[in-house]
């Protein structure tokens, strides 16, 4: 097994040498542009890794890790879209740099190339993987319509909350690893359970996401720290609060989060502060070490040697330092 | 074999089965919605009859139909907002009844659902109708795009204009009947064959499409009578009628492909006569004729009973003899 940062290596250069820019070219440049904008790689990543757990070289899971970023970077043009975001990753988005029909459009090309990556395979592997894709491209879509939906409810509960993160964001870290599982062809059992622990990781991932987003170092944060209160974005942190702080700081949270101000400073403030007394911030950590504990719990399960398992149990606790 | 109108019966019937309409209804609704708006059904018609053409039940080409008609409402629901169309059949486009990212956000999911049909087949059939369903896919979104890039440019030429409307239109109706061929599980050749049919078919329906446009009936046309006209759309009898008209002629055609205008009725028959007098309407009957006897043509190759081929002939000329 390699070091993440060589799976990072290699998947950047088998992304180098897929030809991406034919014609027409307003269909193909937007397409190559979004995929050259970097970001940590992460999803494919795990589809390498996955592999090499059971005992495949990571070169035979290379078309399988480029479909999950093509389909990820879909997924990233389309709500961007969605959300009229002007920049993604430092640059500007695709809707923004050429047009919304060219957005929609590349998009739409995008998660067709996504599939056409699983055709390198064998008819049982690329039914598989199709399968699991498609099952995850659907339960994406469902997530992002149930974030949209969100917005506009103020009864929205923590299980409701949960499904929707899990939908966005964590089924497809559990479908990039049990990706890689297929291609190895390991047990049904050994890909069943490397897909829990992903979904529990990246379960994890996204309420840490949504706790730094509020108490992150900004120096080290890659987002604008305070952004998800600034767009009265209801997070974990903040459905907590609501359950758990006192009738005036409901009230408060409440006021805070029905208005747009120009200046947030001293609205970030005092909603961290809420965040805090209530309580909310603590049992957010505590969800975090839970899924976290969880994930490694189904590697116990696993029938691979414990070296393996201990390469994932790294994995998962470099993510969970992360301070970005 | 049945009749055409049992076979969109048949299908009806089961597009009605499918349960659309499930959780988050936002994302599955107007996903119903276009589903059910009506239509032709011809392309999930192709192929259902393509499967009894090579000795197999209708039945079990189903799925695949689906599959065909889902892309085709997804191409229609992306396609709708690029051109900011309010209408639909005559009812209001998804995008319009819902909003923007209701339309992105849904079509997406039907590109996806789409695929999920074919899970129905065994892993070898699964395969080569998902394979041909991404090529196909990705040619229909070229198409479109080529669409895009056109209306800007003057200098598109005959060849250029036949690959657009051969991406945007004909590949659909050749994968349509490929598919079917593909369930039944008939030989290579015999696929590819029906394909090519379905190719040529295609482009001559797409060019008759042009023509009925300008010289159809108005009271038998489903759509409005010199619709491309007032839209200013370059089409085979545009692009023939510069190629040929007189030279003060050219410069009053592309006078009138440079205006909008309220009231069109002088420009559509001033543009129409030009059509006659350059000999372009002609040469657009002629241009339908050659794709229609080259669909026909590629029929004596196949391998079936003369009494199948018979009835591919009889839905051709049928589907040119239509003045709607």
């Amino acid at each position: 097994m390699y070091a993440i940062t060589d799976y990072q290596s290699f998947f950047i250069e088998y992304l180098k040498k897929q030809s991406i820019t034919k014609e027409p070219q307003n269909l193909y440049m937007p397409i190559d542009y979004i995929l050259h904008l970097g970001g940590k790689r992460m999803r494919p990543v795990l589809t390498l890794m996955a592999a090499e757990i059971f005992d495949v070289s990571y070169v035979e899971a290379l078309p399988a890790a480029m479909a999950v970023e093509v389909f990820h970077n879909f997924s990233l043009v389309h709500d961007d879209i969605m959300d009229a975001a002007p920049l993604r990753r430092g640059q500007v988005t695709v809707h923004e740099k050429w047009d919304l029909n060219t957005g929609i459009l590349s998009g739409d090309a995008m998660l067709i190339l996504a599939y056409q990556y699983f055709e390198q395979y064998e008819p049982v592997i690329f039914r598989d993987l199709a399968k699991l894709f498609s099952k995850t491209a659907l339960e994406v879509c469902e997530g992002q319509q149930l974030d949209v939906d969100f917005e506009v409810r103020d009864d929205v509960t923590i299980p409701e909350y949960l499904q929707m993160i899990q939908y966005k964001t964590a089924v497809l870290v559990a479908a990039a690893l049990k990706m890689g599982a297929i291609v190895a062809d390991t047990t049904k059992e050994n890909a069943d359970l490397i897909y829990e622990f992903g979904l529990n990781l990246g379960l994890a991932f996204q309420l840490q996401d949504d706790y730094l987003d509020a108490f992150g170092d900004p120096e080290t944060f890659g987002k604008q720290v305070g952004g998800d209160i600034i767009e009265n974005k209801k997070t974990y942190l903040y459905l907590k609060a609501m359950q758990f702080s006192s009738e005036s700081q409901k009230v408060q949270l409440k006021g805070f989060f029905g208005v747009q101000l120009d200046n947030s400073e001293e609205k970030i403030e005092a909603v961290k502060e809420i965040f805090n007394e209530s309580g909310a911030s603590k049992m957010t950590q505590e969800a975090i070490e839970v899924y976290t504990l969880k994930a490694f719990e189904t590697l116990k399960k696993m029938t691979i040697a414990e070296e393996k398992k201990a390469i994932l149990v790294t994995f998962g606790k470099n993510l969970m330092k992360r301070k970005v």
